[in-house]
């Protein structure tokens, strides 16, 4: 073995500044998730709203993939290998909608190669589950359809940042997942600061500095996820997202948001009777947005070197969801919400906040009319274009 | 749209047959894994022999992956996207042991790039995690190295099955866990079999057909192993495994499955007393093996079409772990037979058992001595032909 000269070791040097680039460096401090396991309060059991987005759309799903997803490009000579088809489906959380999802999609792309005649050369497909670290996979993997036409895997991990090795998925989904911001913006918590969002645990009905805030960070989480995708989808790889955003229409209409307003006037109660810390419901807020339509837009357009705009629909939530009752409205927000409740406040208070919450909606019930709420789904296929990556 | 014709419907059908054959069928009634989460009785916390293994054989990866690894094969032109470098951890558990072999693999394959002066090109690594449905994937997310060089991917399943796309991956390692069969022979809990192992919970000292049954389940899985891995790896893909084999030396010495009949005893003394019922006892068999060397090498023969044997090494266990407590030597047994004990007998006994198995350690403690175990681990390291697909 050669002994190292100074030229060597300074070449070992930049080699190993080299590698400390290429480092995966995952900060999950952030990290909640929806309610694990499959429990009366789970997200397994309380996701009726998601599974009507990804019901809603199917038929959308079917016409993209119809439309856009060319089987030529993996069918190959007999010489080559196949290579499998990757499918992402990102914010899956424990099941059983993103099931549904990647079943809804698998068929379609089979369907894509049986009109194609090229139903013998159906490369192997591969589906990528990814959701946060505190996600519950045991119970995600537990529950994976037993016949099924691919190879599951999970990744752990924010979607706001890179996940999967570059060039290397054909179809990225996302339904439900993409209106939570991967952070609170700092400024909500400084007391110092004119967005501090005291009293409230939203941006519903908060000094306008506040909802500025939350939407800056909206900005710049889609920025993040498109710019990690961009590297991530090989060349003409699509994406299918889902979404709820605002749609001010009517001052008649509910704010679809103002149901944390509801959540936030329980908690504040709660620390007047002190149960819980006036300081820790100042601290605490709910890291979940509904952008408007055109803010959306603005964020893919500064994207558009990277993707295309194939298909963006507008799809009313209330036909996507019927009206639930009181029961069943106040578990969809628990299972969603209990996770970081216990991180900020403690388990304790979790029965007690959601028992006042159900009185407070039977006081309310017009939170609950779908017809009413200012609330719609974006549907949006995006392509990945065939240029320099970022 | 047209109607369909007979002709089209017979298309569509015959379609639906080849797609039906292309399903993942996935049949996990005999799951069972190390003992989950990081408790005091956890596989995190109690896996040292399994760590010993690994690092026994760090010299060697390196040195296999120095010889056998072609970063030349990795490195594209310009024009071509870099593909990623595939690794399954076969077998993973919930860590550490796994992190570590990884990040060992991991390591030898930058030093490879840098020797040959490709430090710059080296790209993207994805590491698979492998274990049985029932695995803690929890826990291994939550403790992913938080600085790793690879994106991380946890695949469910029985290494006896396909578990990835066809031709995906470069290297598959797998530590400590070929011993563990697929499922118990069914002879073995049959009564009218002369293989049904009464009052005894392994092969050990068990009549010849006993050891036998075990004997023809491992050569089968081990069969099914290397087809599905001759599949699943790109043509030259490497494996390098590691398991313990039996080594018969001398009749001083301890045949290494002797603890299995030593909580056998422990259980019959239980179903004495009433704690359990001696059909539970007889219908309980603990579905690892430690092969001789021989056996392996005739089933590797048996697979040479697809692949060559590029290293075969046998490492002394007793230089890969010290000796170890008897609160050590049991905590070792409960993390990987707790699982499989609740299942059969229930959780309340299992606190019992190995209360009763510590007594009997102390009782023979040569069974602890590592100098006079039968029992060696063999290193083998084999290449995927470039052949025809099995």
């Amino acid at each position: 073995m050669l002994r190292p000269t100074r030229m060597h070791a300074l070449a070992i040097k930049s080699d190993l500044e080299i590698m400390r680039q290429q480092m995966v460096v995952v900060d999950d401090d952030e990290s909640y998730a929806m309610k694990g396991g499959e429990g009366p309060h789970s997200y397994a059991k309380n996701s009726i709203i998601q599974k009507g987005l990804i019901d809603g759309s199917k038929r959308l799903i079917h016409e993209a993939i119809s439309q856009s997803f060319d089987p030529k490009e993996h069918v190959h000579g007999n010489d080559e290998p196949s290579k499998p088809i990757c499918i992402a489906d990102l914010g899956c959380s424990t099941g059983p909608n993103t099931f549904f999802a990647m079943q809804t999609i698998t068929e379609a792309i089979q369907q894509q190669f049986q009109s194609h005649g090229l139903a013998s050369q159906i490369p192997d497909i591969q589906v990528l589950f990814n959701d946060q670290v505190s996600n519950d996979f045991n119970t995600l993997f537990k529950n994976l359809p037993q016949q099924r036409i691919y190879y599951a895997t999970a990744v752990p991990g924010s979607f706001c940042g890179r996940l999967f090795p570059k060039q290397t998925l054909h179809l990225v989904h996302s339904s439900a997942a993409l209106c939570w911001l991967s952070k609170l913006p700092n400024e909500i918590t400084d007391s110092d600061s004119s967005a501090c969002n005291k009293g409230r645990i939203h941006y519903t009905d908060a000094p306008k500095e506040v909802a500025d805030a939350y939407a800056t960070q909206y900005s710049k989480d889609m920025g993040n996820f498109l710019h990690a995708r961009a590297q991530e989808l090989v060349e003409n790889g699509l994406m299918l997202l889902q979404f709820p955003v605002s749609n001010v229409l009517l001052d008649s209409d509910v704010d679809p948001a103002k149901v944390f307003e509801l959540i936030g006037t329980c908690l504040v109660d709660m620390a007047k009777v002190g149960v819980i810390s006036e300081e820790k419901v100042d601290s605490f807020n709910v890291p979940l947005i509904y952008p408007s339509v055109k803010a959306v837009k603005e964020i893919f357009r500064g994207c558009d070197e990277c993707f295309s705009i194939e298909w963006m629909e507008i799809l009313e939530f209330k036909n996507m969801v019927s009206l639930p009752t009181v029961q069943i409205f106040v578990s969809w927000f628990r299972a969603a919400l209990q996770g970081m409740i216990e991180k900020h406040f403690g388990a304790e208070i979790v029965d007690e906040l959601f028992e006042r919450f159900a009185e407070k909606v039977k006081e309310f019930p017009d939170i609950m009319d779908t017809d009413k709420l200012k609330l719609d789904v974006l549907f949006v296929l995006l392509r990945r274009k065939n240029k320099a990556r970022p």
